[in-house]
């Protein structure tokens, strides 16, 4: 089968791969329909998170079951299911408190040995381990573009909103408009915040921000601070910073009103100045951390099927599995919020 | 001033009552633009919530603030304010939790000696003790009809979902389709609720609900509990009664999900028979009581600013303060969901 | 090998039954130490909860572990384990919310076949399914007497204290001095109730109570309401019913406060009369159910370990696996609080 | 009357100033019968937090209550009260979210203009606003050096475990030991802790941790996070950080375990560079901020008086107010962890 595969920084190819085989019951094989190019897949081809030469990579997919072993209860062979981004086991300390994103034994697809060895979904087809919790059935009528969101984008900007308790009449900031900060204002509509203020430097994105109910700050030309103040009774209840910089966090902090909370999906790395006592002063939360997209599927899910989410505008493009190298390209220059390959 | 008073069951006067006047630094006076007739109101007007004759009633209003004394901060002399039902202390055990419905010493407006012995608002004045936790400002361009809503049967509504910790992408059944069970629907659909189970026998109520998003259900025409079970992976997330009697209470109890919530918003009396053993096999929490509307009015008013709840359609008919007694007996023949009295 | 199997009512019987053996990669088995008689076994032997004639009962138990399947890997062979009482899959959506009590494939040691059809503890060998949620190691040092009671009778204890939500510093009542409300009182102390009125009328299980930290109220010498009113500002923060009957139910309804929690543990059967005007009135949430002891079972052998929870006063006698007719007769007339059998 | 005042820095002087008066109906003055030096003292002390020259300072005491106004009712005249540190309005908006530490208009006893301009507690007498919310009764045979603690230092400790929502059965690390600390340690123990690590360098501070139930870890001579690495699986569920410096955050972020909690509540000042990246990777919430002592000062008494939480050991020395000047050398030394002023 072909599977698009890490080669170099910023080089991918399409290869021959042999077709996965089932190896444990709890296991199923999924024939993708449709895989998508996510900002994490970036990392990687720019040889940030290092993977090995000739890895295929990919984690947000959409396909059908063609086999599944005998522990395999939620999906059957022939489902339309989607998948999350990781696996998890379900046993472990983290996975009983819920917390499957830190699952011990969880691996993630499409990125290397280091994450669990697991080949990804950029892919005709898809060894799926622990499939009673990564896969979920597709809602019927569901576009697969718009599906393959639920697991990894859309299920990440659901946590932004949700792990930081937004509650309705809520006032939320966003910080950083890319997929993730889009999906995290839907979100935070559909949790109803009276008030998103969506904040970021590319026009198109502020535009459909507001398009999603938002009101659009531009980072440098207007002063989110002072609209913020002025449109809230002491800042927002959440900031959410879906960027991952100190400089966006420094932001969220600011924008966050006293005992609030400031939401940190973006991934930050390293070490980081931050305005400790102005935090402390506020009595704020700080909730970091990547998205329990597996605790959130079937909510995130119900929301999409109602309408209530819906990340169809977000698809820029779609384009063949075998154009995976220009798709990449075309990513990495920023042309497209998200690109969905097709075998 | 005009004052509208009970008589006896079934009677209600309009009849002159002395304007009130301010007696401790944090009460003010508000000239009434604007009061509603509810359904606790018919629960006095039945005499089955007894209250001293000539006792002036009404507890939902709009009006402009005419005095303030010195400890009066958050409204001041000429702002427009609505008020909440009742008043609290912000000091006693109950207010320190943040249970202002339970406040020791609180006290409901238009309920008699009973409830604090203090004068109702379906009046030309009215006085506003602990005016910096009951008053708050109406948002510029909200309409009196719809702005008395906050502190009363909207924040009824929010509160039957809020309490029970309804969350984005849930599954909801409103039992009951009153104005607080309407106010519910939405309060359910702002809060995220992907679907929304409406129940009750008449007609228009449920046709107002789907147009509020929620799923009709006519409780003897259709069967909604396999209705519920067809939609739903094993029943709602909370199923909400709005009535107060035993056998909805039943009908929300089967109808609730495993270790689902079952929130008791409608006003239960006496001793009931309760399916305890199905509750506790399926492991479910009931929450039951009177709405904490003054914690919830802030967020409540957010949303209806926002255009997310919407009291309007509710408001059948405006009347003159004058016409009260056949405002009542209109509202009782259940000709209106909601009557406004106007000076 | 010998096992205590279900004959009639009021009989049970050691019969021989052959060796379990492993079915499925998630599976082990254990060779038993110690096993429990509780309180549902009572329910079974008395005929109310149905069994089929020569099923294996018991579900209680710490042993060995004999054999264990690849997927097992929170245990391994030779570790000496305690178990929980029932199974769970830890992927159905029950389990994914985290309430493994109300698993969709869950299945009750020792039950019959309505409840899974898995022969019971009370026997000299074991299969346990899902071992990595049910199996937990023992602590080094540990009894084998104390440690069954992690994944049973003190983790309903633990349960109906921390699902309530018991704050350090509130007050609790516990209603009803079997060995769950024993272990709740344990429970409550070791989660920082500043008070715990035990309430009972058999004098030896009030002087344990006390033994353990709680004010002893007798049900019926004393007037629990008063003393509780005397003792408490307007009553318990959490009642807890661990007996499971309306009257118990009543009367934690009338010690709580307002908006308090009661924490109905105890077993309901049926349907009930409950003060539902009063408990709408107070603004009560009432939790029900089973405890979700797999959730809990970590901590609460953390306590045990610490001391802070310690089951051995409960222990009244060990007797034989043989002996198991004589030790439910006993256990029947109510002459012990645990019995544990050893091979 | 005699007042303790800040006259430069390293410089305080009794002085005499006028007795208080009542000015408004929710006041009381109080007699101050002993009253604390607290760390926060020390940062006046030191000019850090500016005070203006004569300024009466001090804001932890216990008394009895000489005056009160009508609206003053969880008090009254002759009772013996201690007080919170700092006053709340109870109807701002913060107030009403509970967060009274973040109130609107509160007053910081003894901190000069800045904090509110209200004279401190190290004098013979007290003005005391808001005295509803401040002042409780000291519960019967309470030492007035143990009943101070309960509105600032260890109403302090108790925050940084309940904040961050300690359950029973959990692990929990302490670094630094000094008093907030050591109350920490407490409240981790009266919260069900089933252990406690506790890191500093003094030896005799790490001995009183010990005898306070917590396993002392010495931060130079031993290595805190291998010995918390070897007794817990994957860290503490809880952090706290009772230093309120860069370094012991870092080292609290690196004992947390996956998707734990960072309790800071040692004040940070200016900013501070954070390993973001490793509290990311784990998913962590960091808490930060005052503590909320007002909305636990009922709980912390009610332990207390339980002798669940116990600051005695923590009073090192009793001296006499007009011995103040001396009383802070000392205390700036670091030769005692409290000390009390008494008339």
């Amino acid at each position: 089968m072909h599977a698009v595969t890490f080669q170099a920084a910023g080089e991918v190819a399409v290869e021959e791969r042999p077709e996965p085989e089932l190896r444990a019951p709890d296991e199923a094989i999924v024939r993708v329909e449709a895989s998508g190019i996510c900002g994490s897949d970036l990392h990687i081809y720019h040889g940030r998170v290092p993977v090995e030469q000739g890895f295929t990579i990919g984690h947000e997919f959409v396909g059908t079951v063609l086999a599944a072993g005998p522990a395999v209860e939620r999906v059957a062979v022939g489902d339309r299911v989607l998948g999350c981004f990781h696996t998890a086991c379900g046993t472990c300390v983290a996975c009983l408190r819920g917390d499957y994103h830190r699952c011990r034994r969880g691996r993630t697809f499409g990125h290397g040995s280091k994450l669990g060895d697991l080949p990804g979904a950029q892919a005709e087809q898809l060894l799926v381990p622990s499939a009673n919790l990564v896969l979920r059935r597709v809602p019927d009528g569901m576009a697969a573009d718009v599906a393959l969101f639920a697991g990894d984008v859309m299920g990440t900007g659901y946590h932004a909103v949700a792990h930081a308790g937004v509650r309705a009449g809520d006032a939320v900031a966003v910080l950083g408009l890319g997929p993730v900060g889009l999906c995290a204002v839907q979100a935070a509509r559909a949790a109803g915040a009276a008030q998103v203020f969506a904040i970021d430097t590319v026009e198109e994105r502020l535009a459909m921000a507001a398009r999603f109910g938002a009101t659009p700050l531009h980072l440098t030309e207007e002063d989110p601070k002072r609209a913020v103040r002025g449109a809230t009774d002491g800042g927002v209840d959440v900031a959410v910073d879906a960027v991952g910089d100190p400089g966006p966090l420094e932001l969220a902090i600011s924008l966050a009103r006293d005992a609030g909370v400031v939401s940190g999906i973006g991934a930050y790395a390293g070490r980081g100045e931050v305005p400790l006592g102005l935090a402390w002063l506020k009595g704020l939360s700080l909730r970091l951390g990547l998205a329990n997209v597996i605790a959130h599927v079937d909510r995130v899910l119900a929301l999409m099927q109602a309408g209530l989410l819906d990340p169809a505008p977000l698809v820029s493009r779609h384009m063949k599995l075998a154009d995976a190298a220009e798709a990449y390209a075309i990513y990495d220059r920023r042309e497209a919020l998200k690109i969905v390959l097709e075998p």
